[in-house]
């Protein structure tokens, strides 16, 4: 077992806190933000382009693996790393959150949970001794253990049963494990009650798994309530392990994750809103598709060095989006991961000089200048 | 006028040479293949990728551009060059084809052809004059002459048509040219009908072009009848310029071409192609859709040195496909265009050796070996 965390610094006017995890002699400097690779792949980009941003680690899932190509056929290529040629760390999402909000005929008993694939509707257990199996196949890096992700709004009752499951199942998923490497996080369940998070939190912490994430979050509820579950969230795990936020977020919410002590994170956004033409900058979001582009010489941000940024106008990144060129896909992409990977640098930077509240004022009124 | 060509090298067994086109002080070693960026855009590559393999000299199209985003945009935002960040060499197609194959409604007049955009249905007249303005407009390196375009079978009548009319546009095209840097083609029409291609090339050879275009192929006939024109068409040339065959095309088309004196190929096959899966190879061509290749781990050309060849197996690629990952297309298509890239640089070396007859002969036999 090579996994370590550590806590270099605490930012003096919050929770926020500068740390480095340790894999495979691989460090990440944490807060950081994890790209999503759900398919073996970070949509448009070459494993190699992921690397020179500066990127340690990607997510990737073990739901659409499962299903295709198959985690076995993976396992016998050589593993994810080598499928994909990334020679970074892999977290794997158990496929708890990918059967909510993706499988058809969801039907959860205390064994696992049977479900019909989105791809071609055929049945499957994917039980907590699967997840295990099907990651450590892969070869993730980091191992998420099974969980029971309800909707927005849950009732209190469908949250307690859920999250009473997510905890038997990570007993069960610590017990199932076979191979020494690999670290396993827990997930906190609970839904938008103060207490339940409490509850699952603790339960939870009896099996001193090596990082505990946030989960059942971004399942529709309003911001507001989504910052609340951090507040009441992340305090509860233990100081000493990563705290990860699942499936967040915009660049507000990771930030507001990061003053409340959150070392992880994953999102499609950057990824998804490139391929829509939605581009982050240090002055706002940018929707490249709006005709005001048409005819403008200057880069999406004068302040960012990709690919994009250095150059290409925006009258050819608009050029591309309306003449649905794929190339257009991809720079966007690269630039979307260029600012989240900047952005994360930045946050590293201000907690080590004890100024992250204050880049959060600055960087909220900036992300307000939008142009939609 | 920086344009020159030279003539470096005859095979001795066929018409094949071997030469230089510089333009700008951009040298093209010839025989070459252009690569296509119909819309200011290689299909899923970036410039840079283009440059990376070698190629200095791309295709782009005057219809396209004239239609969206516009000639008169690209000019104020500095030129198609800087526009899509391309420093090598750019020859224009002069949208005569893409009017034939494209646009809706097409009339032909002395003066020019009215079309139908197919985008918006408007209305557009495209005459030899716009048609050197559009060009220049883009700044490109060689501009081609419009044509007359007909498709498979012409009566002889049409063809006689067709290519009187594209001599007198040349004329006019040749007069309407107000920039001194770039170089002009023209193109030889005449169907299939060997004659007519003699009436059209020694018609156009008064007008002293930069180089002249075998134009009209690839419109639906056999293969063996656009050999022929070949054959015809290209001793009908000067030997002093360069001899373009537009459009063309399949590996054993472009190696027939070369063995009958051609310097100059374009086609959208090897970046087209790979976009539906099918790969080129020294071994054949893959279709990497095929189920076979569900667990094969080799790569898809152990002798290619492309990204893709290097870092990823077929099993991987059929998955990128099976998934309609965008990144699959990039590599595929990556793929293809350093096969081209080689297969022209072996046409080089095989004609200074003066083996090209039994290079050809190698290669028929290579390439018969699909998998499909």
């Amino acid at each position: 077992m090579s996994f370590a965390f550590e806590v270099l610094h605490r930012d003096a006017g919050s929770a926020a806190r500068l740390g480095r995890m340790t894999i495979r002699g691989i460090e990440v400097p944490t807060p950081a933000f994890m790209p999503v690779g759900t398919r073996g792949v970070v949509k448009t980009l070459s494993s190699q382009e992921i690397k020179d941003f500066g990127y340690k680690i990607i997510l990737s899932n073990a739901y659409h693996l499962y299903l295709r190509p198959g985690h076995k056929l993976v396992e016998q290529l050589g593993g994810l790393h080598r499928f994909m040629n990334w020679d970074g760390l892999i977290l794997t999402d158990s496929g708890g959150f990918q059967v909510f909000s993706l499988a058809r005929l969801r039907k959860l008993t205390d064994e696992g949970v049977l479900f019909q694939s989105h791809i071609d509707g055929s049945s499957h257990l994917f039980t907590p001794e699967l997840c295990i199996e099907v990651q450590e196949a892969l070869g993730s890096d980091i191992i998420m253990c099974l969980d029971d992700v309800r909707g927005y709004p849950a009732t209190r009752e469908e949250a307690l049963e859920a999250l009473l499951r997510t905890t038997r199942w990570a007993a069960l998923c610590l017990g199932a494990k076979k191979r020494v490497d690999p670290a396993l996080f827990g997930i906190v369940q609970g839904a938008m009650y103060p207490d339940l998070r409490r509850l699952s939190a603790e339960s939870l912490a009896d099996l001193n798994l090596d990082g505990y994430a946030v989960g059942g979050l971004s399942v529709g509820e309003p911001r507001e309530l989504m910052v609340e579950m951090f507040e009441v969230t992340l305090p509860l795990i233990f100081e000493a392990v990563p705290r990860y936020v699942m499936g967040v977020g915009k660049p507000q919410d990771i930030i507001d994750g990061v003053l409340r002590g959150a070392d992880l994170f994953d999102c499609v956004l950057p990824t998804r809103n490139a391929r829509n033409g939605t581009l982050y900058t240090s002055h706002g979001s940018v929707n490249i598709r709006n005709s005001r582009y048409r005819d403008d010489p200057r880069p999406i941000d004068p302040q960012c060095q990709c690919l994009l940024c250095s150059s290409y106008s925006r009258a050819y990144l608009r050029h591309l989006f309306q003449e649905r060129e794929i190339f257009g896909l991809r720079l966007a992409t690269l630039h979307n991961l260029s600012f989240y990977y900047h952005m994360m640098e930045n946050i590293r930077i201000a907690i080590t000089q004890n100024r992250l509240h204050s880049l959060a004022r600055d960087f909220s009124v900036q992300m307000e200048e939008t142009d939609d």
